[in-house]
């Protein structure tokens, strides 16, 4: 269960790299090609199969000139041929000559394929203003 | 394949009537009940642990007078032990005395146990204004 933790987390920290890389060819090889993919950027609708997805990093990385993550927070729940990774990315981002640092809080799910662990599944959000009626434990 | 997804979508269902009962005995039933737990609500922080998802569902209930679900574009992959179910949540709800209509996207995870398959994942955010980057062709 470890060494597949591992390896899952290996496959997550590939699709960040690929993503500070603004390449689309490393991306490729991140990701599943199906039709069962499913991609949410922070306040995008949803995204479904691969076409949609693969567009939706080329707009990106069209419109990015830098991005930076460092994740935190990161919990693995592999088992048999799926595996979720949440995460808190942490992230210094370039857009229009304006630098940005926001936390974005991600779901990244992977299936195992003869390849290895390709991502089926990303799904970001931003965090808002603090709510009143959150409860006072959250963090 | 075919009924493993079925049990998960009715868990799924099941997961949406314990919500709109505003019932957390039906809410305790639905969850597992570890610290692998986790839950972003739209916009709130992620929460990490039964104890401090389980707060955030009180608090909700408390603060809710209706909610009421219609889903769309249900998917579901299943695999093993655990199982991802992506849909659009079309919500009627009444806070404050206020009726509001809105829709939310969300990523729901479960694990089987020997009580079935429970929820140990709800991320749920919302879809802001269409972003000039974004590509033409997604839906």
């Amino acid at each position: 269960m470890s060494d597949l933790s591992t390896d899952v987390e290996v496959a997550n920290a590939r699709f960040y790299r690929a993503f500070e890389a603004l390449d689309l060819a490393r991306m490729d090889a991140v990701w599943a090609h199906g039709e069962h993919v499913t991609c949410v950027h922070p306040g995008w609708p949803l995204l479904t199969g691969w076409p949609a997805v693969r567009d939706s990093w080329s707009a990106i990385f069209t419109n990015t000139e830098e991005m930076r993550f460092t994740l935190s927070h990161v919990r693995t729940v592999a088992a048999g041929e799926i595996a979720v990774v949440t995460c808190t990315e942490n992230i210094l981002s370039g857009v229009a000559g304006r630098i940005t640092v926001t936390s974005v809080l991600a779901t990244n799910v992977f299936e195992r394929s003869p390849d290895g662990w390709r991502m089926i599944l990303h799904h970001a959000s931003h965090i808002l203003a603090r709510r009143e009626e959150e409860p006072g434990g959250a963090s």
